[in-house]
């Protein structure tokens, strides 16, 4: 059986004011009339249903988050006391998946990205669950490039695999530098790393224990869910565990490593940036919520909560505007949201 | 006996989003720790006392500037149902003040403006009631210029009057374009018109009689300050009255018009880019309120009240944030603030 692994965890810093650690990423209505982690519920429900999903969250919003999946029962939403990437997170939801069913498949996928084509993203998840179900291959999304993006992972497919369509992950490269972006994107090979995998979750765990010892080891004091006990065995389990993300931790070493090409209007919405693709911002710039006022500014991505921005003979930036905050950001240094939010964790005005 | 009148109608709509209908500029704290109103209440008593004071003020912040001006009773605190420019204020003020005094003096003050040098700015003052006593003159204060202005209203002296350092009236040139403002600049003979007055009450109705008409009738009604009706009165007047600048209506047609060239550190903080000055940034920016996050943002104007203001990779930028409203605005294009509330307006975010 298939079974949905939700990654909620992260408030999404470099959309900050938008989001917040109290008012995360994957809460807000970025695409659409449903926030970011319903719509992630909602599309794979036709392949695995809420009521067997696993979510994993922070603490701090796991309420609140309950509160956006009443489909998904309250014990399957489970808070994690403290991030440790994405490795510890998924090896606990093969480890509870597993004593559920021996024969359970994951689909690992974070809970705020956006996607277009949902009938395609479906059809790549269930091309993906057949490899790992027969070759009991790693599956991971890979998506066709439609620019020369730095920020993200790239796979370099290889040899087609026993299932067509499915290829043998040759190489994965982290964030390339232009140059190497432009020549992946022209060369019509790489495919950008999703974050989005499907694997047996007794497969994965054997790679775990073969590559993230540490973590199988404090896998084995960690009841099943609903247990007495579980909650502070999960505390235990997060305080032992070292932060890795899956990427570098098993699917760069893994054997059996395959990506599934895709193009189902994917992103990750990863920064400001993103959301000029999102929200497909007209010439004279976007508003996403509230009222904005642009007099000779063009290309500006602008998002008024709650009040009003007014942009006057300023172009290509991004301004936010929430009731706590304004931001006021050159496009290009987008990336740079996450150095003003580590300023204000300095000052202690945001939250560390 | 010399009365201060001071216009604190109006609401500085080019200093928006910090100044709002409810919440305008001369309330505001933007120099020093004092309120701007409250600062030229004090600024002028020790020539014109806080009890013997008028102010004009609009209706829905009467309650607000009485709040701020505890020494000014109530009843002298007048609430105009309507802004009709200066000329009606100021002549209501000089019927007002002749009836309680025959010799009344009158000082004319703007409730927001920003003086550096209180000192420098009481002994022109003083030294305009001395010309508006003996020769019977209507006195300005012609500000000397410190860069060619293009906003303000200029002042040719000419031959020095019976009072020795108050000079002839000879010509009033309004917003020059910036060749003129330069040729003003560098002649060094012209004065700013700062719109702070000196006359005795008589002598300007005299003017107000033979140039305003229309504003001499509807001022023979308007019974005395306290009496009956008064309220009722004051309501018809501002209904009867054009809309009549005191500079274009009187001070451009009258005799006997001065000027007393002074220099005191005088602001208007007449928009944003004024706050640099007042605000004295330094080369990075500067935050008036709340906190500001400033990365590779140089020569901006930041105002963060109740919150945070983050600017990166922007240069040359007024950035201000309310829990309203975010205004972004490049620094040559302050006077387009304007455009902006008048938009809002148009969408009724803002009251007309």
């Amino acid at each position: 059986m298939i079974h949905a692994v939700i990654l909620a965890g992260g408030w999404g810093e470099r959309l900050w004011p938008m989001s917040t650690r109290s008012r995360p990423k994957q809460l807000l209505k970025l695409a659409g009339d449903e926030s970011l982690v319903r719509a992630t519920v909602r599309r794979i429900a036709p392949l695995a249903s809420a009521e067997g999903a696993l979510v994993l969250t922070g603490e701090a919003i796991r309420g609140a988050i309950a509160e956006e999946l009443p489909d998904v029962p309250l014990g399957r939403i489970i808070a994690e006391p403290v991030g440790k990437n994405t490795a510890p997170a998924i090896a606990l939801a093969a480890r509870l998946l597993l004593a559920e069913d021996p024969d359970a498949v994951m689909v690992v996928l974070p809970a705020d990205h956006v996607i277009a084509d949902e009938d395609a993203f479906r059809a790549a998840v269930a091309l993906a669950a057949r490899a790992a179900d027969s070759p009991r291959a790693l599956a991971t999304l890979g998506i066709r490039p439609t620019r020369p993006e730095t920020e993200y992972g790239y796979i370099r497919p290889g040899a087609e695999s026993a299932v067509p369509g499915v290829f043998v992950a040759e190489e994965f490269t982290e964030k390339p530098d232009p140059a190497t972006a432009r020549a992946f994107l022209s060369g019509g090979r790489h495919l950008w790393n999703s974050g989005m995998f499907v694997w047996r979750a007794d497969r994965f765990l054997e790679e775990v224990a073969r590559h993230l010892p540490a973590v199988a080891d404090a896998l084995a004091s960690v009841p099943d869910l609903g247990d007495a006990g579980f909650e502070a065995a999960v505390r235990r389990y997060y305080d032992a565990v070292p932060a890795v993300s899956v990427d570098y931790g098993v699917m760069e070493r893994a054997d059996g490593v395959v990506v599934v090409p895709a193009g189902f209007g994917w992103d990750d919405v990863g920064s400001w940036k993103a959301l000029e693709r999102v929200w497909k911002c007209d010439e004279a710039g976007a508003a996403a919520r509230g009222d904005a006022v642009l007099i000779d500014a063009e290309r500006c991505i602008v998002s008024a909560e709650g009040g009003v921005a007014a942009v006057v003979g300023v172009s290509d930036v991004i301004v936010a505007h929430t009731s706590e905050a304004t931001l006021v950001c050159a496009k290009e240094r987008a990336g740079d949201v996450r150095r003003v939010v580590e300023e204000l964790k300095r000052r202690r005005i945001v939250e560390p």
